[in-house]
């Protein structure tokens, strides 16, 4: 063992790691060295993975190309390891903000939320929009349409774009009796003049990953579900359901949130509403691509690796993933423990800052409870004096061409239009923390499914046979390792923080690529496009910290691009600022996607 | 690897399982197969564990043997993981008790201390005692003697203790210019009138574990120290020192704290003072074995897996964990960073809770800051009127003959004279834990060292290159799951202290065992009496709970036992009233070791 082993990398001590623009900390492009594979080659891979001493010896030559050896393994690093992201509460003193009372309803919470709304809203509609959930609401009111009419819509709706020509793949179930009688409820409440919130009558759909009665819970898989079953609604699904929301269904998912691109071999691939052969982007690939399509104004998923932020940004969507502990957990496959949380997708931001007020906030005496929600008053965005946007360069142009030209145009007409200031700064070892990420989110991911998925091995996708057996081949000494990287990159984040509000950056590297035919009924591995989607998101998930992507142009192909905004932990109300200024700034250019449904207007 | 797997083993959901006294929760007793090895087997066992796919088919075979694969690894369970036992504060409501304001300097804590003290304090004197914290400040006071006096007979006696006949390996540096310069400013301190607290002038021993200057920190081996420098001392150390305590040198202890015997290959083994030819216990052998030859009325230890306990039991002394989280660890070779606390070894529960007072309470701005220390009024110890102790009787009974009679009786006197009541309890999944925390130890402290120890091999005892090899040979999977059992064991901890104020049991299951002549060299593997030794002191490493042992009785060959109260997360109070307790009934019984030094009267 000694004969393999490099001569150990010692990182710096944090204090000597200069985070300045002139730093001399190397900038390491993910050099992923895995090819792309799809069809027969998938399959023989995963075969070969299975096989006892051949498998390790696969996996350990892997791990090498891939760095995790010299920049995990056999590294050197003096910080304790921080196992979890759970931060304590410091007032981030945000500007222009409602500070909400502990222990709310959620209905409450909704009803604030709305008072932060911006007064013009929904007055001044440009070329293209998505129908906002003041719009549902508003319609409800008056009489020009009703909850069960929409229903009807929706059902019809999604019923065209599961079949072909479309075949969306959209949703793994959607039980038309259980919206219908919903919706039916909220309609006799409009009638009575006794709507419960905003949110009444709204279409929401829920990941797969998600508890929701009365689905089985897949997480995108054939099986699972005949292993643990669905009991009851998840905790953010009771929030909503209790604001009156009509929940229409399960999206699709990537199988098991093991992978980025969204094609699920078993459910379909779920297409790009902006363009029909490529990704959607995943895992919450189906809450995307809903909100994309004008579905629902908003969609419940998950993001432990980016996988709310980026099928968003690649569906031209809102993406919000909260703080770590912002939300209550119960009720989510538990596919990690350590770096996932609820997230919202939303066809504005304004819709992400309702749902989010309807499913923030932690239940009395969970060790995070005593936290503080803080709302954005969004009419009064403009007034904020000073917000000072972190942004390392050489990362921020780790991405393709049209992405990098569209995202620092984006920030510049941020800044030219705000008169908020850009620091440029150093953030050092962002791939040594994706590969730290990817050791985790592995580990924990693998004890939880090794012991029960065994008996189902033929059941699943072949992509998520190579996925699940790469996630558990680390050690234990890895794993704290990884940890200890942890905690390092907190320091360094905690340090950019004393200067800025937020750090910027594009949500993925590129935008949605291409469904080959070959993937579809065996997934594909796609490491190099998966680390170029995954490439930004990472700190919001190892580090806790809150993220939000919002959708700020398109390529020549018309698809696509967000910027993203991470905040100190518990400063939701910061960037969803600054996700409302940035839309406002980029609203006229809003395009229409190929596919998209107007389930508020009779001609649908 | 699906062929070796058994059928998985499903634990119960928490809430279904019986803690009464009736529960048909199995008590699975330890069963360690590893045969006892010494001398040229360890030597030959050693070399084999480090040839590469030998070793891992060996360690292998272990795990399986030793039912780790069946109660961990393969197995399944509800419960999230629970990484770190940093408990929130939930007010234990102690009777008796003076709650410090936060912030206090140690100086001001130990004042208050001193009020907390029975006013009889040290009038009446049983037939054997060792003189307290305030005998020495009274002696010094009143002008019997000065600190430069103690100085003087305590570095007679550390180098007669030293030499044949007796080489009891107490220290493994100890510099007699730095303790006479300490010693000389204590006593123009008491020239002037003007001492800095009780603690001014008293000697007090650091275990090698932790920083503390002049000297390096070997953590009982030779070649650490080459590697990690010593700059500072650390934060408990800095804290004694403000108080006025002269620092007398570094205690020996298991290398690498990897090991219960404290046979240090390197430094000697440390010898029991009552009785030379048996083990003092480890890790932190040493600071046990000095408090109970006279040599201080106080130690510093750490007790990562009953490092302080077990050897304070073993010599006859009082051992004190605290909560995890209750002293700032910053100094302390980083061996583990989720079980392990600074520990306090005193003659006296008094002496215990007057270290305890200096060296308590967190830096301000760490994460379990603004918990308050709460110090038991052992005059009031009497007017406590309901205390509940939570007994069971399997686990209890699992050790020797000698020691279940003897803590048997100590409880029932306890009870008798106090009118405390016992409840009897089922705590289930004792061995699973103690397996769980071994692998979460193990995991993290390999972590730690593997990089660094590695062209120090040839360096290492031969023990201690075992346990490191056990120690790496974890997967990722398996800590996690190691974790996911700590939360459960948490759950079923925090049910039966809703029904008990603390867990009564003994501190080791056999009394100490012999040293063998040819264990010197090569330090031994002792698995079975490791286990022994251990069975007791889980719950307060993995859960973080704070525990205490106090010296109850002897066994025929003259060897202490001691009795164990574990406590609700921040009760260090309750403990302590019940060790103060326990210690009044047993004092009249209190017998001399074999080596004592009495360095107050001029007769040494």
């Amino acid at each position: 063992m000694g004969l393999l082993k490099a001569k150990p990398l010692v990182y710096r001590p944090v204090k000597d790691v200069d985070l300045g623009p002139h730093s001399d900390e190397f900038y390491l492009q993910a050099n992923v060295k895995a090819p792309r594979m799809t069809g027969i080659l998938v399959k023989i891979f995963a075969r070969l993975m299975e096989i006892p001493l051949l498998g390790t010896l696969l996996l350990y030559i892997l791990k090498g190309n891939n760095l995790i050896h010299k920049l995990i393994t056999h590294a050197e690093l003096e910080e304790p390891p921080l196992f979890v992201p759970l931060h304590p509460f410091e007032d981030p003193k945000e500007q222009e903000v409602k500070c909400l009372e502990s222990d709310l309803s959620p209905v409450r919470q909704v009803q604030l939320a709305t008072e932060c709304l911006p007064a013009i809203y929904s007055e001044k509609k440009p070329s293209f929009f998505r129908w906002t959930i003041m719009d549902y609401h508003r319609a409800y009111n008056s009489g020009d349409t009703t909850p069960f009419m929409v229903a009807e819509r929706f059902i019809a709706a999604v019923s065209q774009s599961a079949n072909p020509p479309y075949q969306m793949a959209f949703f793994i179930d959607s039980n038309n009796e259980d919206i219908l009688r919903q919706a039916k409820e909220s309609t006799l409440r409009y009638e009575r003049g006794e709507p419960i919130s905003v949110l009444d009558g709204v279409p929401v759909a829920v990941k797969d990953e998600i508890d929701c009665l009365p689905y089985p819970t897949t997480g995108g898989t054939k099986w699972l579900h005949k292993e643990r079953s669905c009991k009851d609604d998840a905790c953010c699904v009771k929030r909503l359901r209790l604001c009156g929301a009509i929940i229409v269904g399960k999206t699709n998912m990537h199988e098991l949130g093991a992978g980025t691109s969204g094609i699920n071999p078993h459910y379909g691939a779920t297409r790009n509403p902006y363009n029909l052969t490529k990704i959607a982007g995943g895992s919450s690939s189906g809450s995307a691509a809903v909100v994309s399509a004008g579905l629902c104004p908003v969609a419940l998923g998950v993001d432990g690796g980016g996988s709310v932020r980026m099928p968003a940004a690649l569906c031209g969507v809102v993406g919000l993933k909260p703080t770590f502990g912002r939300v209550p957990h119960s009720g989510v496959l538990p596919l990690n423990w350590t770096v996932g949380m609820v997230g919202i997708l939303a066809g504005t931001v304004e819709d992400a800052l309702i749902v989010y007020a309807a499913i923030s906030g932690e239940i009395p005496s969970h060790q995070s409870s005593n936290i503080p929600v803080h709302l954005p008053l969004l009419g009064l965005t403009k007034s904020i004096s000073k917000i000072k946007l972190a942004k390392y360069g050489k990362w921020f142009d780790d991405c393709s061409d049209e992405v990098r030209l569209c995202c620092s145009q984006a920030l510049n007409k941020l800044q030219e239009h705000y008169g908020w200031q850009t620091l440029e700064v150093t953030i050092p070892e962002i791939e040594v923390m994706r590969l730290a990420h990817y050791l985790t989110i592995g580990s924990e991911c693998s004890t939880w499914l090794d012991s029960i998925r065994e008996k189902y091995v033929a059941e699943q996708g072949w992509d998520a046979r190579v996925a699940l057996n790469i996630y558990g081949a680390f050690s234990s000494k890895e794993y704290v390792k990884a940890q200890k990287i942890r905690n390092r990159q907190l320091q360094f984040h905690k340090k950019i923080f004393t200067e800025a509000d937020v750090i910027v950056s594009p949500t993925t590297g590129v935008t949605a690529y291409s469904i080959q035919d070959d993937a579809l009924k065996t997934g594909e591995l796609d490491y190099v496009n998966g680390a170029a989607l995954i490439r930004y998101s990472i700190a919001g998930n190892f580090l806790g910290l809150p993220a939000v992507t919002v959708s700020v142009g398109y390529d020549k192909l018309g698809l696509p691009i967000g910027l993203q905004f991470i905040g100190r932990p518990w400063s939701e109300a910061t960037i969803i600022h600054l996700a409302f200024a940035m839309q406002a700034i980029c609203e006229s250019e809003q395009r229409k996607p190929e596919v998209f449904y107007n389930l508020l207007s009779k001609d649908g």
